[in-house]
């Protein structure tokens, strides 16, 4: 990351997308667009409290470290960053280089009466990794695990690397891919987020079907909580109790500090098969998709468009609805795997005018295909919705998963309801695609467009997220599959929390963090 | 189960295996083998405290059901019974009809300070469903979960079931056939244990690789907590913080009784292919298990037997190991996939004289094919166990999971140290195979035979068991793969657990059930 990073959106400065091109598509949908004036002056306030002599090696107060850890990168987040906000920003940015040093932050902080937010690479799009002091704390510490990272040892018996929890996305990469291995866990957020915020939040990565989630990648991880470390044994699977792994897993920094993990890490895929398939009828489509999942096939990629989500992304321009199926292996060819699902998708009334697109070259035939110039695409993302912002357009995404039965209803509801709450702006744009599929049910992934008007964009945006999650949850979805709870989802996830779960989490929470000192507000109160 | 269940061993008395053939292949390895008396009449307590009125309507007080409730079906509970020890009977048998019923169970036990044992099927090895009083309690109840059963519902969209916690294993089978499915979750157990046994206990499973749990196959289950009903959210998947469904599962009756379960079904297989691979040396068959799972290939089953073990089953009696590999699919054939996994076993040295057995001939053929064979033999272990018992031949089981960098080890160490621990009994026979495999590692699961001591088998046992489980712990293994902790492994997963794990999950208890009524001495102390 040689350019530096952009102070209110998403990335780095460097990686902003030229405003003409996305005007122009822009344009299409919502007329004339004109640019918003530049980001205000960051306003930065000062230290609440002054940094304890004990972290004096690896703490700041410096302001640009400060404004830098204040916000994650919601879209809320980026237009109070644009706005010149930065309130929320830490008393101290502590970046501990030793599980030890953690733990002196944790213990000062709870003798201090400081608020510790973890904070991997800031990309939390639910509040997070915001500071927020809870009652009776004096300051806030942003907890920066940068410093925990790389490739630690590699068991390639085991195919089992361990990683510093600080390691980025491609940093992460690189180092498995000297040694012949890669995770594919590649979240739209790769490139700036972390493995420990990937664990702490529950990410949903790369494969489609299967391992869906960071969860089904760790082997095992370590924990510092105000009450000591919680290493979790180191076996593939056991049968032990309720598995201590699954309660450290989303904890989303509330209960310690992830610093490291054993992850399940793979040979490289050289083998791989792909194919776009059409359909008139969006309902067809996702009978296709449910064919192809409930088939016991697992395609590493399959995800399916409806009309809106196909032209939006420029990927069909004739409204009909496409499947994308990709399978992909280290092992051998993986052709028949696609040539069934096709049949499947066929069957369902499904068309592949191109064919399949079928490469074992290796590893490099791998850069050109279909899929590493998607995923290059989907990293894009976010840099698009600064761009849209710059034209004073809303762009968000919202997600959830239901059952198949749910789905038709949910999906009907969730734009019907979503386009009604857009009215009172001048309307605007609802799109769905399905990001990882499961026999029981897809996981829908909207995303919504909306002109703003400016001055009012937080409470627009807090109107529309609140109509979709009351909707999502009414349907019988859950309030995220992938995004986190945060502060931003916590009034649904507790409603969707069965209450004594809820009762177990917060006594959970008040034996590991008896001072409540890490992460106050987020998934608990 | 028309015939009536064996009051001191496995299943019913029907079942037993005759005693002839046993004694004579048991005879060559240990010399004469006369019978053991036979057992003796049953001592049952009287009842502690009277039957609450409140239950009057779902409860009572008969030696006859409580005898059946005192003591699960591991090696030394059928000693003790055998020798009519029955003094863990509880006061009470109680079988509520619905979740209203469970949840008066509770508040009756609270008030009047009983201990409450959660009862299924009854077939725990672990001590996980002898009642036991906890501090302060005046009596027990077994609390039978049989009332609550069957197929309640059925969403054959999203290939869901929902069922009573209480079905046995082939009334389950029976119930999602006459529709079309199956849940294809066969623990040894399966003829004598329940869907919630399963789920509270997390039970190792039909598929070898990918859902090998049954926690895998619970979409969304129900649990009557002593602070209310804990439903978890009915969804394929969530990120939304740590999952409560992973809480719930492995809980073992400490922090609730399951109720009913919305479970993971799916279309019967119709195309089958298993193939039988043998190897001189164990380290090669080791090494192309691991290849076959690190393949990305998912057999459906994959068992390896050492020499010792493919002897011990009539399988191999030249001392090789044996590699067993089966595909199955609903959708399509598996021949390619069975060929491709050949290809690697052999590769590691393997040889498959028998060639693939391929099986396309959807329901009809099942039942004859090899899969279905290894099944019925399989259910019958348990017999087996109570006929070397009237022997007076000790054999019992012990299960783990442990990297492949661990394995060597860990398999060089207990063979060894097990056996210098049986040198004072005559010696005895150390086997092992391979019950699921990951790519991770594989889950070993070892036999261990050798002959007892009359009067001295309890503290003969508990040695042995000391020793195993001392070993598996140092080598890097889990306490247990799929048996469970109940009482007999505590110790062992206290040494397991993080620290912090195990203040969070006591934290909890005490959230949830304040007075200690559920399962005392079970998981917790």
């Amino acid at each position: 990351m040689s350019s530096p990073r952009s102070r209110w959106g998403w990335g780095t400065e460097a990686g902003a997308l030229p405003l003409g091109p996305v005007r122009t598509r822009a344009q299409a949908f919502f007329g004339d667009l004109p640019e918003r004036a530049p980001p205000a002056a960051p306003r930065v306030p000062p230290p609440l409290v002054p940094l304890p002599g004990a972290w004096a090696d690896f703490a700041t107060q410096a302001d640009g470290a400060r404004l830098a850890r204040a916000l994650g990168k919601g879209w809320c987040d980026r237009v109070r960053a644009y706005q010149g906000d930065f309130s929320t920003a830490p008393d101290v940015v502590a970046t501990p280089r030793t599980e030890a040093e953690v733990e002196r932050v944790l213990e000062v902080a709870e003798r201090e009466r400081l608020a510790v937010t973890p904070f991997g690479g800031g990309s939390s799009v639910v509040g997070g990794v915001e500071p927020r002091r809870g009652p009776g704390h004096r300051g806030t510490v942003s907890l920066d695990l940068s410093a925990l990272q790389g490739l630690l040892e590699l068991d390639d018996v085991s195919q089992l690397a361990r990683l510093g929890a600080g390691t980025f996305g491609p940093a992460l990469e690189a180092a498995l891919g000297a040694r012949g291995f890669t995770l594919r866990h590649f979240p739209q957020s790769f490139e700036f987020s972390t493995l420990g915020g990937w664990i702490a939040t529950r990410a949903g990565g790369h494969f489609a079907t299967g391992a869906t989630h960071v969860d089904e990648l760790v082997h095992a991880a370590r924990m510092v909580t105000p009450r000591g470390r919680w290493a979790t044994h180191r076996v593939p699977a056991s049968g032990a109790g309720p598995e201590p792994l699954r309660l450290l897993v989303g904890s989303e920094g509330t209960l310690g500090v992830i610093t490291e993990a054993w992850m399940r890490v793979r040979r490289r895929p050289g083998f791989r098969a792909s194919a776009s398939v059409r359909f008139e009828d969006f309902a067809r489509a996702v009978e296709a998709a449910r064919a192809v999942v409930q088939s016991g096939l697992q395609p590493a990629n399959a995800r399916l468009l409806d009309g809106a989500e196909a032209m939006l992304n420029g990927v069909s321009l004739d409204g009909r609805a496409v499947l994308v199926l990709g399978f992909e292996s280290a092992d051998a060819p993986v052709g028949p795997l696609l040539d069934r699902a096709l049949a499947l998708a066929t069957a369902a009334g499904g068309e592949c005018p191109e064919g399949p697109l079928v490469r074992e070259g290796g590893e490099g035939a791998s850069a050109a295909d279909a899929g590493e110039r998607w995923r290059a695409a989907f990293l894009k993302g976010p840099y698009l919705q600064d761009a849209l912002l710059r034209l004073d357009v809303l762009a968000d995404t919202f997600e959830t998963a239901c059952t198949w039965r749910a789905f038709p209803e949910l999906y009907r509801a969730v734009k019907g309801e979503l386009e009604e709450a857009l009215a009172p702006w001048g309307g605007g744009l609802v799109t769905c695609r399905f990001t990882h599929l499961y026999p029981d049910g897809p996981a829908p992934y909207f995303t919504f467009l909306t002109r703003v008007r400016p001055g009012a964009e937080l409470e627009q945006w807090a109107t529309l997220k609140a109509t979709a999650s009351e909707v999502l949850l009414r349907q019988g979805g859950t309030i995220t599959h992938h995004h986190g709870v945060g502060r931003v989802h916590r009034p649904w996830y507790e409603r969707e929390s069965p209450p004594p779960f809820t009762a177990a989490l917060r006594a959970v929470k008040r034996e590991l963090d008896p001072a409540g000192v890490l992460n106050p507000g987020v998934l608990l109160p």
